[in-house]
């Protein structure tokens, strides 16, 4: 069970965090976008490895206090085909410093074209006889407006090659409620597409008590964070918004449940431009970073119970 | 307007259809694929190749005929970064031949990030001083769940560049009601969110009445089709699910104004794979996908009002 896994390294480390690289080549320092333009031009080559670069140090100094790390798709496309191939060196660091990696692409779609996502991002790609991992991440985000249809083809490969998903329930922006807060009969659209967690985890929970299929819910909507806690008892929850959107940690525990488990907090820009908001020189980006990932960890287990296995 | 553009196309071609290009590598012809595994062993990069060569020929053969092509990015992913690079490549050889390109990626996510993704295959990318195209595709498919956030990144890109959005409203699979169908008061979900359409479209309406918010719509629910014909006047829509899904050109009728217009429709395998079905030698795949693209135009208009330029 990939939560399992990623559970144990959360309870090990006592640090329910995760460290989103969103890396836009304005946040990387000045000395190494410049060896990289100096290598290639002002091109989208120089970006990716400059981004590659960046991630890489931040790794080494974060993967020994940060279970997981998650890079969001988009920082790498807008890179072109050269950002994709960092995206992919980058996952593979991570995964040889021992880091659990989320992907968040909030893919969607349906029969054999989600069959082809998941094959992307988590499982392996046929090429005549050989079968290659293509992205390999140990989860991925997904969005479930097109219903079991869009989830079921990932559940098989969930199951086989030990991996998860993040389904979006309640997202943390500000009009995430124009749909998700809607009424369907007495329940809002979020409370249902929980529920479909539930359900489509419901073959594949783990022994600390959560399923394959995990649930987005924002940090910046702290009674929703409770309800869903309440109402999805097996659904780990991935929760993003802390800081930046102005999730407060005393409204993200109530993410967790008694054992300090359930729930894993997402940062990206406060923990990549710690070098920027500390002032310090930016040679100094990847301490400052494991810094702002200290601090978070302090910020967010002080206000948890204490993390235990059952 | 992009859908200006693209409805020129469609009358001039008089064929409002579109060839999804979803490529497993199972649907290239052997002698391509052999090819390529000499070149570069069985590898990402020899499947990589191996497509880029099938799509080509197969735009060779149809672009004087199809306005538009719809690469759908999963397929394209599974191949890893080297997949990816045959996205742009194919991307790029289209626009080299004239037609319309919609990305097919549901991409969806919030501020920042979703202006990532809007720079990544709409719009340009930042290095530097340099503003390099990374996807350059004339629109892109996304999810709506996240409400207005998710959206609003992607308008002005579509009014700076003259680019198109595709906003899944209700989707061709069988368990699209689970979420799509259920009420919020008197209104479907999907009638909502086809509601949203309208409203983040109203700024940015071309000269045939259409904006630049377009809908994905399934052909496999034609009451549907109509429903939303009549509902969204100012909304254009693509119609997946013609053919190997069972939407039927009679159902598909539905989605077209009284000019013959406001809608595309797309079909992948049945063009990808018409050798395949056909029977014919593989070395005339392209022919019979040339074949089953004449095939198909004259199926949908049969049925449709004579395409006019209001």
């Amino acid at each position: 069970m990939p939560f399992d896994r990623l559970i144990e390294k959360i309870a090990e480390m006592k640090n329910p965090t995760v460290v989103g690289l969103d890396p836009k080549l304005d946040y990387v320092p000045e000395y190494i976008k410049a060896e990289a333009f100096e290598k290639h031009g002002k091109t989208l080559e120089a970006a990716a490895e400059a981004i590659l670069t960046f991630n890489k140090m931040i790794i080494d100094e974060i993967h020994d206090v940060v279970p997981a790390i998650k890079p969001q798709a988009a920082y790498y496309e807008m890179y072109g085909w050269q950002g994709v191939k960092t995206l992919k060196e980058t996952i593979d660091y991570a995964k040889s410093k021992g880091m659990f990696v989320i992907t968040d692409g909030k893919r969607n779609d349906i029969g054999a074209t989600m069959e082809a996502y998941a094959a992307a991002h988590l499982g392996v790609t046929a090429v005549d006889a050989e079968e290659i991992e293509a992205f390999g991440a140990d989860a991925l985000t997904v969005n479930g407006y097109l219903g079991t249809d869009g989830i079921s083809p990932l559940l098989n490969i969930c199951k086989e090659r030990d991996k998860g998903i993040f389904v979006l329930v309640k997202t943390s922006n500000k009009s995430s409620g124009e749909l998700q807060d809607r009424k369907i009969e007495d329940k809002t659209v979020y409370a249902v597409m929980g529920e479909m967690c539930e359900k489509w985890g419901k073959d594949n929970i783990g022994k600390y008590g959560y399923s394959a299929v995990g649930a987005v819910v924002g940090a910046t909507y702290p009674q929703q964070l409770e309800e869903m806690r309440n109402q999805l008892p097996h659904t780990f929850f991935l929760v993003p918004g802390y800081g930046a959107q102005g999730g407060g940690a005393a409204g993200i525990a109530k993410a967790f449940d008694k054992n300090g488990l359930g729930a894993i907090v997402n940062s990206s820009r406060a923990v990549m431009c710690a070098y920027k908001t500390e002032g310090c020189d930016e040679k100094d980006f990847a301490k400052a970073a494991r810094r702002e990932v200290l601090r978070m960890k302090e910020d967010i287990t002080s206000h948890i119970p204490e993390i235990c296995l059952k």
